[in-house]
């Protein structure tokens, strides 16, 4: 079984770099399944439009509607108890109702307010789906939205990774970051998390995940022909301009906190 | 995009086998990705023991209780008005909020009373499970309960695809059919529709689908040394012992009241 935890799973196990890179690569792996699974669906407009679905007592989208729906249950079940995880609508969630599961504390407390959903909500529905799915409208709706929330659950978990990144960098070299924390110099922390050959490498493995699990796989050959589930190069994109942009700005508002 | 409903998406679209096989082929896909990213988490056992939660006002299970209330949030967004989505809690189902989608109605009205989820949910939890996981507690039970919905959504929906085969078989050559049916020869039945031939051929081809989307991809090879997130030979087991023994029940549960 991989390790899908960013953070330890107990007070035992430290928080190494390694093992926290071994989890952002498996993390891969889930990002594109769900991407996959959710292009099995055509982009069913409808389901984003505001009050489109007319909802007694409820005032949005029938994603919203579903989502915040889908995220009380989980909160019951306590999902948000694990601090890899964020909701997407914070208000009103219900406690959990089962003894909550004792989580490591490893991040620094500030970090907890630190959630980016907003923007990753935003730029999966208004940019980077219209990319990926077929125009068209099949009345699948639940199943579609349920799609969308396991892709953003995936993003959400890999980017808020960001805050354990972060931590383990500081605790690394305290003495480097220190500076630039104290005077909150954004753009230095930036620099300083910032390694474009890492970078390079992530895009290509991550298209090339699009291929390998994209693929028609026959029992003659598992080529499949060059025909692809989804565009192998929109995994790519995804990650260059916004899951490994936001991850950066998790590290770095993660930074400026570290020393409160 | 593949299509992945056994059901015609218009009423302009016929109903054939070729259709439906690939949209069965298609859903080995879903089926073998889910697997995989159940396997993430370990058993979590404490999540399938009665009562373990003690939930106010409720009766059963963690997964249980997550199961129920995911089902009547999706319930809400029109999920089971598709004849391919069966709940696996039935009883008390809320009604859809949005005006509904209009499947085309291709199936036998009798076909809508057969729900084979008490079936797939006691093999799912009681055989496969423990094959599928390692043991362990990693607290993670609103996750992995999601996860375990997300299999058990993709395996009866293929099963009651069902509805859909034998339809088509019985459109394709009703006079092979009708005496049986009249007679209701349940193993007449059974032996019309096995061809043990396809059956190889689809154990087979799943359990290399859980070799390629299970495999480790790293920039240098994508052969992963031969590690595997699940044993391939599961999936093909997966397929040999329940869903295809099922998905034949279903077919011949269908057409014993074809002529109703």
């Amino acid at each position: 079984m991989a390790n899908v935890n960013c953070n330890p799973n107990s007070a035992s196990d430290t928080l190494t770099l390694d093992g926290i890179r071994d989890s952002l690569i498996r993390q891969e792996d889930s990002i594109v399944f769900s991407l996959i699974e959710r292009a099995r669906f055509p982009l069913n407009g409808k389901m984003y439009l505001h009050n489109h679905a007319s909802i007694p007592g409820f005032s949005g989208s029938l994603v919203e509607f579903i989502v915040r729906e889908t995220e009380a249950v989980q909160a019951k079940a306590g999902r948000y108890e694990n601090p890899e995880e964020n909701p997407f609508f914070p208000e009103n969630l219900p406690r959990p109702l089962a003894h909550p599961h004792k989580y490591p504390k490893v991040l620094h407390p500030s970090g907890a307010s630190i959630n980016m959903n907003k923007a990753i909500w935003d730029f999966y529905f208004k940019k980077f789906l219209p990319l990926l799915v077929a125009d068209g409208d099949d009345g699948n709706y639940a199943a579609t939205a349920a799609s969308d929330l396991a892709c953003l659950q995936a993003l959400s978990r890999r980017i808020h990774c960001g805050k354990y990144v972060a931590e383990v960098k500081f605790r690394d070299a305290p003495n480097e970051y220190e500076g630039p924390i104290r005077s909150q110099e954004r753009d230095t922390l930036m620099k300083l998390l910032t390694f474009e050959a890492v970078e390079e490498q992530v895009k290509k493995r991550v298209e090339k995940k699009a291929m390998v699990f994209g693929q028609e796989v026959t029992l003659n050959n598992t080529s499949g022909g060059g025909k692809y589930k989804i565009d192998p190069s929109l995994a790519s994109r995804l990650y260059d301009n916004w899951v490994m942009p936001l991850t950066k700005e998790v590290e770095v508002e993660y930074l400026l906190r570290r020393l409160e």
